[in-house]
Parts: structure tokens; C-alpha cells; sequence
């Protein structure tokens, strides 16, 4: 039995660019299913890239995780590969990867006879990635892609804690229009913030904590715990990033009171 | 063989909310295959994707359907699953499985060791749907999920019918500008309108039917009965919506002449 | 073993169309895996159809392959199937199968007994298209379709090659705003372009060449190949749509110097 491979990216839903990488892993590994993550991060973000990785890697079965956000493709940046628990993934050397480095073996990837030939220099998750994701999902051992690597590592962005005070960011706006952040409980205890909690985005008070979006009247504006550990701000059966004119970037800051 | 699972929800095409169900309906059937109905769903809009089940339902094999449109995750209402036809579907007891609920058993979702530890309040899509659905999809019985229940039925908007009147509404808007409507044939019969209609929309008159867009020349505006039985107003090789400036809930009129 | 099955059209992501398709494709071939190449082509644009086939289908597995662009739905038209290489595709007699009809034998689809009942006039893809191709990615031959034909053929889009100068257009503008031409390597080579050769684009000159985005510093405007053999005009980590407020069938001018 072949292992899965799932793809993220930044080239876009619906991309041709993706397809193309689709067909190769389908071509080179037969009896893999292939799935798609994301192709929504904004390009060339590697830094929101890290971060979804951060919360969905958790999910994923056993399978081959191959990430493109490549700004760098075709220069002096390595193609790496890592086993990250049951998860093999493989991605530019660019700190994307970083939430599932830590503790990993990373490998560079240059045995040549794994990848596709003639090689792109713009397209390196069709023409490198994608074969080698396919080849490790039907078997291959990962020590066969290359040396040991030292990869790079990002400082993933995350908020600034003080006595008493958490200031973080909205990094990302969902469907609804949600205001998801980078702030978790642990940075709130960090700052030895307690049971009261005052909430403010761009300099506006957030009127009250829920457990889940439908416990305050539909207009509320609320913050909450989200599915993902991170303080999230919403308005109940509204949008929240439109009712605070917030984005991503916009500021968040947590104090107790 | 396991059953393949279809996901249908409001949380937008390549969501990550997405990537994590998808990833955990693998992770507990891996020898399923998981595939997407749309993930561009209204937010929050039951009534239209209970529509889109009525159309699409009829057409799927054997399978288990995750509908995930809640707006009340979290709070009082159950998620249920129930068996129609060939397919068991699980949603939340909010009304969005109502065309399939005519004669079918449905029982609530309790059992507790067949979803995620611990369940956020406010994604039971990943933490209960996802892996009670790939549990079934699997070989689970339905009836281990819990007791029967009965079920949230929603009025679905039908259009109005009286004599030689039928006054119905746009409730899809395609690729096209093509607007869909919840106008069928069985309401004209219904109303007493033979063989000589006359389409309104927005109290504009609609030229002509025809059997199929390339029955009239480029820019004719026609109406026709569509793809899934229902009364559709287009403009050939152009767009019905722009023309008519109309969008999902403009009024569509039609009566005998 | 089925072949997988893989799908594209112009009916947007996320359609419910497109739902429709993939549910009877897997419901009348139960063991293929069924995936998307892109449902973003413009509405009714076989030329740029044609030109997305060209590019990837050289990556594609053994698989049925299916296209609906399908502006003459219900109408004269046939639906055609045909092998190339290992890929048998099936699409309307529209010429959107061009790129892979050269030398293959293409049959008419007449076989009224592989196909749903009723036919709706106004969705072959789900009709007619979806179950053949399932049926023959399920084992059956062919020429089991219909008796043999003589397709359509476009005349894709060529670039104007005349002495020292080839003149051709922007086809596709990607997420990152880079424009990519139907201009190839070969045309330059026609017009006897040589190594000094100077691009323009709506008249405006572009700086230089570059192997790879990452070879010139950002806001750089250049020019490349790109991954698909296309000259392609890029600003680096930038948009060349927005510099260039260039779009797709923007002119683009070589000539050498």
C-alpha cells in the first residue's frame, strides 16, 4: 500500500501549476491518492504557510507532505525532505517546513535520478518535489535523496508578552470573517494574565468571552478560543473582520483586569 | 472496501478547516477515498444547501456525506446520521439534510468514543462529523452512534403557485450568469399553465424558450428547463445576471398566455 | 485496476456541476479515483482550453480524461473520444482537443446504452461525458462508442513569426501576476533571433533575461522560459500584471538586436 501524498502551495485553487505537480506524483507513484491541503497561502508567504502547517500537520495521516512556497526556486536554496512523525515532507529549505523540524533528520535532496529531466529552474515542485514525494510514498527509503542537511529555521512571528499584557496579530481572516490570531493560552499565562480577560483589536474593546459562536445574540461581537488553540475574535452570524474593518496584521492585545 | 466520504460545507474552497477534516476522515478510514461536493456554500446558508443536496444527492454511489453547515455548533442542537437510499449522510440537526430525511431513520450522534478527545466547541466538523463519518464509512453500524431522534425538518422556499401564477425565486447564480430558480414543471402543472408561458424576471419579459443555450443566436436572452429540472433564464454565450442586473433572490414570475 | 479519471471545465471551482460529474464518473466506476486538472477555465474559452491541454497532458498517468468547455451543448455538435498515448480523452467536437488529436483515431459518441437516461440538453458533461469515460476507465473499449470520425480542428493561436521579429500575445496571467506567451523557443529560431534579442510587452521594454525569478533582485522586471517552454515576462516577488497593467491577450514583441 502506497502512502498518500497531499499538496499545499501558494499557486492558487484551480492552478494548472498544481495539476501539472498532480500528474507527476500520480504518474511515478500509481497506487498513491493524492489530496490537496491548501493552494490559497498568499504568494510567496512562508511565514502563514508555517503556520497552517502548524495546525493541520497535527491531523494528517501517514502520508507525504509536499509544500511550494518558493520564492527561492531554481537558486542557491536546497530542496530538503523530513520525517515529522508519521508524516514524511518535503519543501524548499526555506524555513517553511520549520514547525515540523524540530527533532527531525532533515535530508537535502540531490540524487538527480529521482527527479524529472530535464529540470525547470521556475519549477521545482513539479520537476524535483513532486517525483521525489511520489518515489518515497511507493517505498523509497528517505536516506536515498541526499546528505543530511542543516536546515533553515524561521522565527515564526509570534506575540509580544509582557507583565500583563499579550500583543499578537490577526493571521488569518476565514470564511465567515473570523479574526483568527497568533495568540495562544499559554502566552496569556506567560504575562500571568488570569480569569479576567479585556480584549481589544486595532484599539477597540471586544465585549465578551463565549465558549462558541452561538452563545451570544447574532450581531454580538465576541472572542473565543478557537479550534486551533488561537484567540479568535468573531461577530455572531456576522463578520467580524468587516464590523472592526480588520485584516490581516491588524493589531490584538490582551490584558487582564 | 471502505465507503468513499463527500464533504460539502460553507467553509470556502481550499480552506484549511477543510484540509483538517479531510485529514482526519483518512486518518480513521484510510482505505477510503475522500472527495469534495463544494465547499462555496452561503455561510451559514442551510436553505441553500439543502438545496444543492436535493440536486446532487440523487446522483452519488454508496457513501457517506459530511454536510457541515452550522451555525449553532456548539450549543443545543444535535448532529445526526441518517441512511437515505445509498447514502449516510451526518450533519447538524439544523434542517440542511432535509430532502433526505423523507422515510429515513435518523439517530443522534452520542457515542463519544467514536469522535476526537477533546472536541472544540466550535469545529465539531473535524471533532465529530469527520471521524464519526469515516467510523462508518469504515463498517460502523449507524445504529451504534446513538439513539433515534427526530429530526429538524426545514420548509425548503418553494415558489408560490396560484391560478396561471407561479412566482418563484433565483436561488443560484452559475459560472455562467445562467440563474438558476426553484421553479419546476410541477408547479406550472400545478397552477393550470399549459403549453404558452410567459417568464418575468424583475418584471422584465424573457424572450423565448428554448431546449438548450446554442437553440438561439449569440446574446439572445432565453429561458429553458435546466440540468436539474429546474426553470433557468440565460443569455446566449453571455450572462443572464449581468443583463438583467438579477442576483440569488430576484423574483421570476411565470403565468399562462 | 480502473484508471483514475480526471476532469476539467469551465464550470468554476466548486461548482456543483462539477459534483455531479465526479459522483456518477465513481458511481459507474466504483475503483477509479477521480481528479480535478482545473474547472477555472474561462467560460466557453476552447482556445484557452486547448492551450491548458497542451501544457499538461504531457504529465498525465494513464487515465480517462474528460472537457467540458461546451458552448454548443444540445446542439450539432458531437462528443468525440480518442486516444493519445496513454490518455483517452472525450470532450465536445469543439476543437478544445486539438493539441491531441494528431494521428490519433477519434470515434463519435452514439452509444446510447453507456450513457445516462434521460439526456438533459443542456449538461452533456454529466450526461453523456462523465459515464462514458467511467466506462472506459472500468475496461471498456473505445470503439464501443460510436463509429470513427473526423474531428474539428482549431488553429490555436500562433504568434506571428516574419523576419527578425515574432509578435504574439499574453495567454495566461498566474497567481503571482506573471504573464505567460505563446511564444516558444522555436518561433525565435523561425524569425532567426539569435542570442541578443529584446522583448516588449504593449510596447514596453523588458530589462533582461534571467534563468530563474530569484536571479535578479526584487522589483526587477525580466524576462524567462518558463517551466512549460513559454517566454514569460515576471517582475521578481512582484506582479508584471500590475506593472505592466498588462492582461491576458496583451501584445508581446521580440526581435533581435
Amino acid at each position: 500500500m502506497s502512502l498518500p501524498i497531499f499538496l499545499m502551495s501558494d499557486l492558487g485553487e484551480g492552478s494548472i501549476y498544481v495539476a501539472a505537480m498532480r500528474a507527476v506524483a500520480l504518474t511515478l507513484s500509481p497506487k498513491s491518492a493524492v489530496y490537496d491541503i491548501t493552494h490559497s497561502i498568499p504568494p510567496h508567504d512562508i511565514a502563514y504557510a508555517a503556520l497552517v502547517l502548524e495546525d493541520v500537520v497535527p491531523y494528517l495521516p501517514p502520508c507525504v507532505l509536499v509544500v511550494v512556497v518558493d520564492p527561492g526556486v531554481g537558486g542557491e536554496r536546497a530542496v530538503i525532505t523530513a520525517k515529522s512523525g508519521e508524516v514524511v515532507a518535503i519543501a524548499p529549505d526555506n524555513g517553511v517546513l520549520t514547525p515540523l523540524l524540530t527533532d527531525a533528520t532533515v535530508f537535502r535532496v540531490e540524487n538527480e535520478s529521482l527527479m524529472l529531466c530535464p529540470i525547470s529552474p521556475t519549477f521545482h515542485g513539479r520537476d524535483i518535489m513532486a517525483p521525489v514525494a511520489a518515489r518515497i510514498a511507493a517505498g523509497l527509503n528517505i536516506e536515498e535523496v541526499g546528505p543530511k542537511h542543516k536546515p533553515t529555521m524561521l522565527v515564526l512571528p509570534e506575540p509580544d508578552v509582557s507583565d500583563n499584557l499579550v500583543k499578537g496579530r490577526v493571521v488569518h481572516v476565514d470564511t465567515f470573517g473570523n479574526l483568527v490570531t497568533n495568540i495562544k493560552k499559554v502566552h496569556l499565562e506567560e504575562a500571568g494574565i488570569g480569569a479576567e480577560v479585556s480584549v481589544r483589536v486595532s484599539g477597540r474593546q471586544i465585549g465578551r468571552r463565549v465558549r462558541t459562536y452561538s452563545d451570544a445574540r447574532k450581531g454580538t461581537l465576541v472572542w473565543l478560543w478557537g479550534s486551533f488553540g488561537r484567540l479568535e475574535v468573531a461577530v455572531v452570524e456576522g463578520s467580524a473582520a468587516e464590523r472592526l474593518k480588520a485584516t490581516r496584521g491588524s493589531t490584538v492585545e490582551v490584558c487582564g483586569s
